[in-house]
């Protein structure tokens, strides 16, 4: 079975944008296709991710419109929506597709508007948003994902003493982070006293344990491996991705804290590349709230359950410590372009095991694993990408 | 490599339904798993398609939703949209999973809710419906989908003559096939002057040239060949699956009429079966309006150029015709619940190979095709399936 590599990553700056989403997205795919040195006619598929693109923008069937602005029209393009771990679902598909002999040489990415640009509030975006809850017991109740996040941490601090404090610290830590990214929403460091005196949004979470929402657009070219060396771009390999789904609403959850799906999915991540989470040497994780940081490095296994949320206010997961979280600035930092996330975190697994991302690098990192969640934890998308030898 | 082979199949009636989205599906989900005689536990992954339900409903995510009230939470489930071909490409990829080793039974299937069941009307449907037009070139002018494939029905017209009367008699012949099937949204008949008579809603198509939108669910259980005896349905080969673009918007494309990724996707899909388009025994296509069951039945090359309008008018696709196409009564007369329309052809096809669609079985059919177009015809799938031997 031939593996899939990843031969070329771009993004665009998270932030206001007001460009459309196909010029948007032209811009990441662009930056991509040029680090890889592939030409247009070598793509055989695109796989695109966008989450709301038909609520906030009125627009959908965009695979086919932004192939047609990058000058792809004719292969076959298909477009996911699995709430936030959109475009890491259509990564997957790219790799399975990849493996399975379907295709060669795939583009793949991600691109959303959220901003005030778009013509929406943050209430409006909050609330569209909030589609992905579920439509008969907890949209009729206003859970929106503040809450959402709020309650599934709140249970993770009644059962390990987590306190608000050490959620301010996982902030604190990526935008320590996040001001080495010159792609970052927010590229500016905070304190943890900063956070606590921020505006309660839902009770655990201030204002600054919420990630923005963003525009973005992000984007790779996932190939072969007999390929890998064609192409002009450093080829880093796709080991595993795994990829499980948990019971929606909450209520029918087995564990709010657990997030089961993550589990599940790095699991069958770590099975398909081979290796445990102890030889894991950094992480992206969606901490699209500080308290989901906490939940992922646990439900991943970089953390024993009840000890992830010491692990920033212990230094553990800086870049310079021993197991850097977030080193991009994640969501919080960085920016939450819903449909881009996924792919953006396989643009930073890129540069880093490509070892190019400069004062936010990690040092002597061989193997690093991408966590992308959708909706309340009800899909979770976990990928392992390892420095080609 | 593994081939995929379907082993159940179900929908719902086609029409107004009452019931949220995830009851919808389970209807037809539950008896396609029944036909199948699979268990819950046997079932690997699940690839559903929905179009509209951001907009229609505030309900995304629907994926892990949906699974989890049929009771199927944990596998990898994922959301695909690609307008009105959301479902057909949510199947492509199911196929290729099962024949690239990464499942052996997959559940394949699309729910959509269109009518004024929903709260909405077929005016603000419509315009939900248009956000699959080209947002900044196609929107702002007001053009929706009648209008489109008025378009690219009225250059038809202008190279071959085709003339109202005959895209009347395709209404005709589909509301004819419609009264033999009981899942019918139109299950009675009609006339060509009832048709032509009828109000103009966007020139050439009167209102009785329109498919409806309907609420509807459709499903079916996708294995691997080599346990297809295994289960209780009788197994119905799929030997291909083609799937190509084109430009949107229209302006881009560089024929009107030709419907270019209809005989792209056609192509590919009769390559990867073995076979050419003499050997198709009957078709479901996607007539949503009647131009574009002409545009499709020459596209997909069962008729030359310039033939498909009178096809009908001679009687030559009537289900005891010599090619008979959309034997299901099509979307004109079945109805057309956007999202679940592509897997509803996968379930005609099934039935009509199995031989168990009674009044509306096509003799001594062994090769069937569907084609399921998105958009302006920006998207198409086509399906090979053939009896088993």
């Amino acid at each position: 079975m031939p593996r899939a590599v990843v031969v070329g990553a771009g993004m665009t700056d998270f932030g206001p944008h007001d460009q459309p989403l196909e010029e948007l997205f032209a811009d990441a795919a662009f930056l991509a296709i040029d680090d890889a040195g592939v030409s247009l006619d070598e793509i055989d598929a695109f796989y695109f991710g966008n989450a709301m693109g038909g609520q906030a923008e009125d627009d959908t069937h965009l695979a086919p419109k932004l192939a047609t602005h990058i000058g792809l029209q004719g292969i076959p393009c298909q477009r996911f929506e699995d709430a936030c771990a959109t475009s890491s679902n259509a990564f997957k598909h790219a790799v399975q597709a990849v493996e399975g002999g379907v295709h060669d040489v795939t583009l793949v990415g991600g691109a959303e508007r959220c901003t005030p640009e778009t013509g929406l509030g943050t209430g409006e975006m909050t609330k569209i948003f909030a589609s992905a809850a579920h439509r008969q017991y907890e949209q009729p109740a206003g859970l929106t994902f503040p809450g959402v996040f709020a309650l599934l941490t709140k249970r993770h601090m009644h059962e390990h003493g987590t306190t608000e404090a050490q959620l301010a610290d996982v902030a604190v830590k990526n935008h320590y982070h996040g001001q080495f990214n010159p792609h970052a929403h927010f590229g500016r460091d905070t304190t943890t006293e900063a956070v606590l005196e921020s505006p309660l949004v839902a009770d655990p979470f201030h204002l600054m344990d919420c990630c923005p929402f963003s525009d973005g657009a992000s984007a790779v070219l996932v190939v072969s491996d007999d390929l890998a060396e064609n192409f002009d771009g450093e080829p880093v390999n796709v080991t595993g991705v795994g990829h499980r789904t948990d019971a929606v609403p909450l209520a029918d959850k087995v564990s709010l804290s657990a997030t089961q799906s993550a589990r599940d999915a790095a699991r069958e991540a770590y099975d398909q590349a081979g290796i445990s989470s102890e030889d894991v040497d950094f992480a992206e994780v969606h901490d699209c709230f500080t308290g989901a940081e906490v939940l992922a490095i646990e439900a991943v296994g970089l953390f024993e359950d009840g000890t992830g949320a010491r692990a920033a206010a212990d230094g553990r997961t800086y870049v310079d410590g021993e197991l850097p979280v977030n080193p991009s600035g994640g969501l919080k930092a960085k920016g939450h372009p819903i449909g881009a996330t996924g792919t953006a975190q396989i643009v930073e697994l890129t540069e880093q095991l490509r070892g190019t991302t400069g004062r936010r690098q990690v040092e002597d990192a061989t193997t690093g694993i991408a966590h992308n969640l959708g909706g309340d934890a009800g899909t979770t998308v976990v990928t392992v990408m390892e420095e080609r030898e």
